[in-house]
């Protein structure tokens, strides 16, 4: 069945959403996006992703051509049209169609180009990867310096999962000066006794909106946060590790470069901050 | 005069050339792009851009979908089309549209998509600009660390294009680690006495198709030609400096942060540099 997708104000099938060759998003990255799960037909963490997308707008310097209660309208829409009850909503904002291409920002009448999709995903909160959790690869970090900005530079981070797949692992995660900042599409974390160590929140890293539920979560459940580097050694040598995004809540990491973490499966500890962030997610889906 | 456009295959007017919103260099700025120029209606130094295409595409994976010879076939049908005797040719080659967004690169029975027009300069050869000279500002250097590949993550370049304008300057031109590495759409050189002084080749910096003949002809103008760092503070007691690139062949900088370089009007070895450059790339125009 094809999909409904949504491109700048209209509903209409998949393969007729074409963007020009001249919008920025397509000729020079200039574009930001998110992507919000669904559960239950509902929205996950919503605010949060409105919220991020704004500040993404605005380090760019482009108008937010979407309020948040237009854009929930608009996902929930998206949901509704293709059925969705569990799966993903794609949404990139570029800079536009100034009709040419240039360096310099077109002016402020050219509007933004917005496009959202759905994906399903019928089983994503009962991902069988959770079960038997990811294998991940370090490598260098090659990525700009401004990664807290959501925008659409995906290259090397796709270049670092097909790294991953062609090693035989599920993801990448990246090293900058000998620490781990991030992985591909998501953060990082180790677990040592009862305490959960993920990388601090700067320029070099996104602010996972995933990662701010769960590590509230973690204090709630009385693990002691702490946001600083870790190398790859240290969290070969940690009692567990995970991953956390949108599309994938908490993912147990299992095995870094080859060496498993702890027992070589999931860990309670990543194991039960899954559970958690469903839960509570479900609770307060819009 | 609407422009008459390439796109996989096809010649078709400007404003009919979309893409899926699922090309990869839509969603993931999965792609790379040459930009060759045009004098006489003919192309300049057209076989260097074709050799560096094949190039990028190469170190991302990516099969060649133009040889040489149909490149060059298309841009002289492009140049017909749109009666150019001055002026561009942009090429873009994405990855493609797989149906929907991942990741992992679609398997290789998915198409590239082949994207490329014109830009009509009539003046290109004798710009304005090169009269009275580029004012530059510094900016730190935050791109990825394969600038070497030519991909369209162009975003920060476009930023620093907006830096500069806002600065009240023409460019910006990329420091990393105290030294200047090129500028936003080209490369950088200062001059003092009968030496010409720029960035040496790594993966820090674009390599420059217009920079190589450049280099050549300023060594048969028995110029000694050193390839290493410079810092602002170096560029700013320099004689004279300057810019390459396609677009602006080389291009006079008068002034970098405020301070004026030499007599802070072009220079002698820049202005004499840009008339050898159109004269031999003339001789050599295919």
């Amino acid at each position: 069945m094809s999909r409904i997708v949504y491109l700048d104000g209209s509903y209409l099938p998949e393969t007729e959403a074409k963007v020009s060759i001249f919008d920025r998003g397509f000729l020079m990255a200039d574009g930001v996006y998110e992507v919000t799960s669904v559960l239950d037909g509902k929205l996950i963490d919503f605010a949060g992703h409105a919220i991020r997308l704004a500040r993404s707008l605005s380090e760019l310097d482009m108008a937010n051509p979407m309020p948040e209660d237009d854009l929930a309208a608009m996902f929930r829409e998206l949901v509704r049209l293709n059925g969705i009850e569990q799966g993903m909503i794609y949404l990139q904002i570029t800079r536009g169609n100034p009709g040419d291409r240039s360096f310099l920002f077109p002016d402020a009448s050219v509007p933004c180009t917005v496009v959202a999709f759905t994906q399903n995903v019928p089983n994503l909160a009962d991902a069988p990867a959770a079960k038997t959790g990811h294998k991940v690869i370090s490598i260098p970090d090659l990525r700009w310096d401004r990664v807290d900005i959501k925008t659409t530079q995906l290259l090397y981070p796709s270049m670092g999962k097909m790294m991953a797949k062609r090693a035989g692992a599920d993801d990448s995660w990246f090293v900058q000066d000998g620490t781990v900042t991030e992985g591909t599409s998501n953060n990082a974390y180790i677990v040592k006794g009862n305490r959960i160590i993920t990388r601090q929140l700067d320029t070099d890293v996104l602010h996972g909106i995933t990662r701010a539920s769960v590590l509230r979560f973690a204090a709630e459940a009385q693990f002691i946060v702490e946001e600083r580097p870790f190398s790859i050694d240290e969290a070969q040598g940690a009692d567990e590790a995970f991953s956390s995004a949108a599309s994938i809540f908490v993912m147990p990491v299992v095995e870094i470069d080859g060496l498993p973490i702890g027992s070589g499966t999931p860990g309670p500890v990543a194991t039960r901050l899954r559970e958690i962030y469903i839960e509570e997610m479900r609770k307060t889906a819009v």
